[in-house]
């Protein structure tokens, strides 16, 4: 993975907003049980270095000063506990909490909803990439100033990854052409919002993410660079990870 | 990730050999140059935790007292040093240098070639994946004991995975049907020279791993579990994810 320190992502002190920034909201799915990391807490909850996962991811969206308002969407029942997560993060931005559904794309239907004013184009973005760098964010917010219809960062493979058939036999795919999918992904608010209505429409769709959901409507997906610190944080093994990388991007700052 | 720690697996004291053992030998490419790790040195002779990679690695191959001999593929150059790392980490297997070729594909040739006696089976193990659980190692000894002639490691994805057409457009794959490759792939020694074999008469085929030389020969690959550990060490934040794996190894052990 790299490990080049982000100097631009001081936690909760996002730069001066873009000219733009009023056009884009952000929307994070925060609603997740997370039973694997334990703790007995929902996982947006668990704390890295001092700070909530949730509160980690809040900044580093913010830390381009690109987006100008955040929804988060709160596993029922611990709305003001997500509220104040995001207040403490979001340094002035607004921030706005909904209850969340029982699945994924329930709970960003649910974001989606609550999304109003000027906003042209929506980030959505796992609480669990905490640590995305910001040069993530600003690719994905550049590439839908310049028209596109969904954008999703992708970072090379570095496992040779092997497809299994129906009969249990295996095949190698071509890694070249392969992309690991990141968040934010983003779109124009409209795509999305036809998007999640094409779901609401066929709730056996088999796919894992809101660029699949365009992409079953018929819309050309962008792929932006990620970057291997905007990893899922699912795991104690990840948390571990997480606390190197937060531990490193301190010292560099310093 | 998971994060179970691995009892068994305490470095440089391998149990006593299973009665199958003489039949396997492991072969370690370790000469490559790894310049993403830095420090100038060849990827495998990074110490993490106070031992190479390439030491952690014979001991995580050994661990299980499944293997009877390595044969390890130094950098042309440093043989000495590589052997004085094996022997450390061998608890008294017999251990084999041999200078590397200038492509994976030729060191692990070069490897297949000092293989010799009663082997019947070869490892091929990723020095970089120097912490592989022992039950990995183990699974994939058992099912070439079963009868399997290409055995790999494989880990369910949990990224969403894209694929990249030629005109640049992508389109998700069905994650349910991926396997991230890992390492020790295994195989009856005449299957991987006949692989070899294959590769040195089509020097322009575009397979990755050892297992994907077996497929372009028509040999049915069998997947057995991987793990999460069993993650290539390539950057300076694989290095510090490894020394924190370590490190709760030996908390556990205690």
């Amino acid at each position: 993975m790299a490990d080049q320190p982000n100097r631009d992502q001081a936690p909760g002190t996002p730069p001066e907003g873009s000219p733009t920034a009023a056009q884009f909201a952000a929307i994070i799915p925060a609603a997740g049980s997370g039973q694997r990391l334990g703790a007995g807490i929902p996982k947006a909850l668990v704390t890295v270095a001092g700070r909530p996962l949730l509160g980690h991811a809040v900044a580093a969206v913010l830390a381009g000063g690109h987006v100008g308002g955040v929804v988060l969407v709160a596993p029922p029942g611990l709305e003001e506990e997500v509220a104040a997560v995001g207040a403490a993060a979001a340094g002035g931005v607004p921030v706005t909490v909904v209850p969340g559904g029982t699945t994924r794309d329930q709970s960003v239907a649910a974001g989606l909803a609550a999304v109003g004013g000027d906003v042209r184009f929506v980030l959505v973005h796992d609480a669990a990439r905490a640590l995305v760098p910001e040069p993530v964010v600003a690719a994905v917010v550049a590439a839908l100033l310049a028209g596109a219809q969904a954008v999703v960062p992708g970072l090379p493979v570095t496992d040779t990854i092997r497809a299994v058939d129906a009969d249990g036999r295996s095949r190698t795919l071509d890694r070249a052409a392969l992309r690991a999918v990141q968040t934010p992904q983003g779109f124009p608010l409209s795509v999305l919002r036809a998007a999640h209505e094409f779901r609401r429409a066929h709730p056996d769709l088999a796919v894992t993410d809101d660029a699949g959901l365009a992409e079953a409507l018929g819309v050309a997906v962008t792929l932006v660079p990620g970057d291997p610190q905007a990893m899922k944080v699912t795991t104690g093994l990840d948390l571990a990870l997480a606390e190197v990388i937060l531990r490193r991007r301190t010292e560099e700052a310093q």
